[in-house]
């Protein structure tokens, strides 16, 4: 049962520079140091090309339509985090505008991730405030209904608890949970370092087959070439 | 029951200065000041970012495959018109390209919003000219059955009377009855005029929660702060 | 029922001139040019603007989650080839990133159509590396299942026989089975040849019920005008 | 724009007779009888199999998770009405459950057409109180913001006036203006009419293509039919 | 390419007999029994809970919005077939109602597969007459353009080609080639024969982790039990 | 960051018969009690009508398209349980069916919630084993990916804990904490308790406004009554 009505205003923070080092890695690669998980929904799409975000999560539960907390939550922001925001159904009005966008920015936050819609979207590209959303409309909510800030919120599928990392690009976001980012830090790191190399046989023409010895996995699985 | 095989020639087209001002003001903005309707289904989205149009409906009903009507439709246009099109049944095909593109700009119309698919997308964006859609879909259409030009329709949710004002740009698409076409804009504009003032307190880091005099009232509904 | 662990290495490819040439005309022409057939389903869509790429189809069908087999595609890329991949249960997960799309283009790929997911799409739009797909997301995959090489696949709705062509750009991909290539060309270039009049007459005010002669069939229709 | 916090008490209902007639004739009948217009989406389905409703329209416009203005409109229902729900803006709420059936089935409705949820389904289906809705789901609604009651509704794609005939069964909705109650009634029931002759004749082994006299104009249209 | 306006009247069907059997070892054990594949979508559901049918194809293609073609399609149904239905684009328009169900049950078939819409589902349930759809709207079609019969096609992401047996039942669709349709049925019996006493063991409390003998693989696959 | 490859053997159970009182209940009255919170999304539906099901919450986290873990979890399920199981990504396949199910009802299971699809849904229903989906599909899994039991796990977009109460039935599925099952108990018996009175009420025909008192508040709103 979501807490309603409350605003956690100390919460631990992942460490600030892990979390930038983690979105210079990007989401795919942080993903797969995770084991595979902490991926929100693909419906998560940024509301321009080339958007890129990473930071401590802050948290908010709003209702279907109503984006008061969003208000709440705006004194709540420190320098480095992601606000994200999740509805308690599904909804796709534009929660958020270019005056909210100001009032985070000025707060210092990196971007927004909102399971619901948002608006202004051309003069949010103009700001280069990044969102991700699950719809854009110009749609707009009242502000009547309490949520709660800074607890554990289900967005897009995924548990983000106050103090998470979030990376976010055109690929989509990841959750990292605070205690375990530095061990993804490193997983992560270690996963691209050795890509380059890979990528310049690949493009000399070698082939995965062979850079990762595979043919041997698939002929024992049965794999047949015919002529 | 919609009335099939008729054009209906004279409208009574709301303001074209009423209609080009509304349209500076944006969606979001005047569908705020319309008490939140009017707006369009949010899955009609711009077929390239930065889209806009305004200008006075002159409306279009077919059927499901077929854009024989868009040909008729054509002949109605003024200068300062949006075509608005309908169907009667759900579909994605693109029933209109850089031909009709070509002669619907050359008749004078602002844009086009179609509850279907489109395609030359490429061209139309070199063309500049801004089509909201559904659907993006290279699928033909044949030219068999009539429909009707400027009866209501009811396009992507939204009830739209010929020559009311329609409003569209990134965030989606606002109808505004002709009638209250003046009223609307009235409202907009008093609307956008503080939010200058606003931006830039915000832009300062002045918070919402002091701005708008959210405090009291969120206490009273019962928000509370834990440290 | 497909047939699976198997890789079929030599395939009749359709003529890679008829390939290019049908590129240059795009897809909405070239459906057209097949009677309105052959397009896969409008959800595929490019992950950047103005993509384009057209060539001879190399097949793959994979597993939900299970990337193995792209890069045994990748032994079987010719200069001019589009990989079609096709999985055997719906699935949104990215497989196929720039490591990849690395190798495919240094064996000549022109692009990809996967009906799933792909990620490090910033990146392969600054290589440039054309895809059109289902999603854009950051999951990722295994390798554990053997699916197969150039067998006929079903890709997006659209039966895809290894040698066909393949041609997509912004509205959407098309497949020309490699017997008819040449018939399509033929058709579609005369489709081509005599749009640049319609153009410009339509740019000079002339309308398409008069360029097409529409006034007496939609009359005999039944089409009523009222003043 | 919708007019919002107005209840109109006094609706032109069409002929309640008329609207008991069409009722037994069927959805199906009925669309086909206005020219194949009238339907509401086909995502409109009855919470159990074989309901079925005819009667006037009563119209309620709702906002997104709030039930406050069925209330209201429950003491404008007559006996005969179908209310019919539209909301502003998408929301799978439960708007309406067993306490909300009990009063509208004692004032009279047949039964509730919501562009929305509605929940207590097991319990609704005992009563054989029938609602089609766009989704059954448990979450509950707030009683905070003012609708309208009697003013057009745009409902699942369809406008529905006051007054006007609801028919629904299995098949989905169709609203018939009351207008055009009568006329459609006519044309129905003569399309009703001549079905049981045909019926016979289909179950008798005739085929359509002999009895509707097809096999002419699809030689005409270019059939061929290869051993 | 799709052939248009083509009727093959003469196709080779898979052997009744195995349809038969087929169709009582149900779609989960035949789908099994040929590597997991052969699925239609799963968006493909019977129209009421306990259908039943399997036989030989017959196919046809529509194009949307006209159900001509199911006039042509019941000449060539004999007894044991079960038609198949693809259309060139989505479409959940109704096709197929009442009287089409009663010519094709008189001509023999045991039911329909259906990529669209169909009505008058009462009355087909009452009839027991079998149909998997993707929709179910009152939406009628008109009888204008020509489509094919028993040409291949795809239906919900399968190829069919006629002859081909299909299975269905409450879980799904299953297309199984003629060509392997004896040696899919030994290999389903195969797997249905042991499930008998499988299913006694788990009544009475075996798990499969022992009767599967789960416990090493997982235990070498990393599994750790925690207290 | 979800534990993969570990079973909890020891989890904290909420009291079963608050579990079972809870689910007289019903999810509606549940949910409303817990301030509107802890629904699945709406998309869950039972596989027949009148399914009905509470018990405490045992975890499952399974890969797309594969079922290894259910075996596992099938070890862990005691007398009263409900297994609820969630998918790292959105897979439709077929997890489950009548094998599965006869085992876990020897094991005491009181039904199955699962974010993925099941099959074998005609035997189910004869069993009376009930089960929540997101779909139907006879399509079947492997057994490769290590997964866990009884961790925390978001299903549907809720969070459930080991342990936690559900309550499902024709309108949804509910999640309880364990830790404010009583607590929930109290407050939705305490609701239950005066709707039988309401519903007398109601049924003899007095109004929701007057028995709720809603006429002066709708009026302050500014509700305006027309002749």
């Amino acid at each position: 049962m979501h807490e309603l009505g409350v605003v956690y205003r100390n919460i631990r923070r992942a460490d600030s520079d892990v979390a930038a080092r983690l979105g210079t890695l990007g989401t795919a690669t942080v993903h797969e140091a995770m084991g595979r998980t902490g991926l929100l929904k693909p419906y998560m799409r940024p509301i321009y090309a080339g958007a890129q975000a990473s930071g401590t999560a802050v948290t908010v539960l709003l209702h279907p339509g109503d984006n008061w907390m969003l208000h709440v939550v705006a004194e709540q922001i420190r320098l480095g985090d992601v606000v994200v925001a999740a509805v308690t159904a599904d909804c796709t009005n534009g929660y958020f505008g270019d005056l909210l966008a100001t009032s985070f920015k000025a707060r210092g936050a990196q971007g927004l991730v909102i399971d619901a819609g948002v608006r202004d979207v051309r003069v949010l590209t103009e700001m280069e405030f990044p969102v991700w959303s699950k719809a854009i409309s110009a749609k707009g909510t009242v502000k009547v209904t309490l949520g709660s800030i800074n607890i554990a919120v289900v967005c897009a599928g995924a548990l983000v608890t106050p103090g998470d990392v979030i990376v976010a690009d055109d690929d989509g976001v990841v959750v990292v949970p605070a205690a375990s980012a530095q061990k993804t830090l490193d997983a992560a790191a270690a996963r691209e370092a050795n890509e380059g190399s890979k990528r310049e046989k690949l493009a000399a023409g070698v082939l995965g087959l062979d850079m990762y010895n595979m043919r041997e996995p698939l002929q024992k699985a049965g794999l047949k070439y015919i002529d």
